[in-house]
């Protein structure tokens, strides 16, 4: 049999790393490694550099496979990312397939945890639910940038007794939120904490968590809102790309 | 200047720890441990068990407190959970007096992530915002139960660019939930999912997670919400306590 590993890896800081995610890099023989584009060469880098921080032994190696790109623009939001969920089960198969002999074990490095937006998870149980290729596989939990934002700017996610939501940039733009008083919002890209009403609201920003270049920036979107927005605007011109997320509080 | 360190130690599986939490417990002269009644003795050994198993640098002691009990029965969650925090507040502030010097690291040890559903962070902030004594203090994130649960069912917390909303087993109870797909319970004393009035809706739940006394559950809860409750029962007579959380998703 086959056997596949899910690796959370954290979020942007190598030592965010688990003692169980280092025991299982060290039980893999091959590495895939999906290029996602933009962002592509400084996190593949952050990856290969957790597996020569970690791997004591040695006979491991790296399969790089291009990734196919979400169609962007006017498109179903849920529907491109399941074509682009389809199109990434051909590219897993092939992995599979090809690079892995019977016995061996296959690696999947996932930024924060594999169970948060992410779908490595998702394409693996729709590939064994078509039947077309046999592995066993676990799912080993990494610390996630919602995580390194509270830690880092030491707030608790939730208030007493109340819940949490974790949302998407895309449904806090569009109005889709809950009344909770503590929102996470991930994947925005479209600076949508500038159509919160309430400018009390406190936030709670990091990009980069974790890393050299972190960024933080707290304070009542009445006062901080444009800074957050400038300072967003000009990392991502100097990065080339960015990772963000934030709470938003209500007073 | 005296150092606090907020240390999430993970929920359950040693394993869980990062690298990062490892530096941390190097670095603690003293840690504090705090009895919190029921689950006492368990939960104080899987620290203690922790720290041996880490920690190479022998020169550090424990100090146990006893943590007041929360105020049970009829009375408003919130205000019994504030009041709570006002008198381990007093605690916190002589551990800090008497039993750090200057220089000296002190570390609180906490179990999951001390960002979701635990005090420690708010009542250091309160003390500092008192004057009352004078500290520095950093917060080290850890792997929660929550992502145990997902790990170990291999299932994502959410669907596909949906939220998630994180709540408590007492708003569920009392009907206190948005209509998120994705709603993960926490802090269930009371079999809420029992409430749940769509028969249809998945639950994925977890007991002990990470742990050798792990027990996992999942199924439409038309199919399994009995045995769940059986298991639950069963296990707390057992154990003498119980840790568990579950997400339920909606068809």
């Amino acid at each position: 049999m086959k056997r596949l590993l899910v690796i959370g890896i954290g979020a942007g800081n190598p030592d965010y790393i688990t003692m169980q995610a280092v025991k299982a890099l060290n039980r893999v023989d091959v590495f895939f490694l999906m290029d996602k584009g933009r962002s592509k060469d400084k996190l593949l880098d952050l990856r290969r550099d957790i597996c020569e921080r970690y791997i004591t032994n040695p006979a491991y190696r790296f399969v790089e496979a291009h990734s196919p790109e979400r169609e962007r623009g006017d498109v179903d939001y849920t529907r491109a990312v399941e074509d682009l969920n389809r199109a990434r089960q051909e590219t897993f198969v092939r992995l599979i397939d090809e690079q892995l002999s019977d016995g061996q074990c296959g690696g999947f490095l996932v930024w924060g945890d594999p169970a948060l937006y992410d779908s490595t998870i998702r394409i693996l149980q729709a590939i064994l639910a078509s039947g077309r290729c046999a592995f066993e596989y676990e799912v080993i939990p990494g610390i996630t940038s919602v995580q390194a934002l509270a830690a880092q700017h030491k707030v608790p996610l939730n208030t007493i007794g109340q819940p949490i939501e974790i949302t998407t940039g895309r449904r806090l733009a569009a109005g889709q939120v809950s009344d909770t008083d503590s929102l996470v919002v991930m994947l925005d890209a479209e600076d949508a904490y500038r159509r919160v009403a309430d400018e009390e609201t406190e936030i709670y920003w990091g990009a980069y968590l974790g890393t050299p270049d972190e960024i933080l920036i707290r304070g009542k979107l009445k006062d901080v809102a444009e800074q957050i927005e400038r300072t967003r605007k000009a990392a991502r011109a100097a990065h080339g790309w960015i990772m963000d997320t934030y709470l938003l509080r209500k007073p």
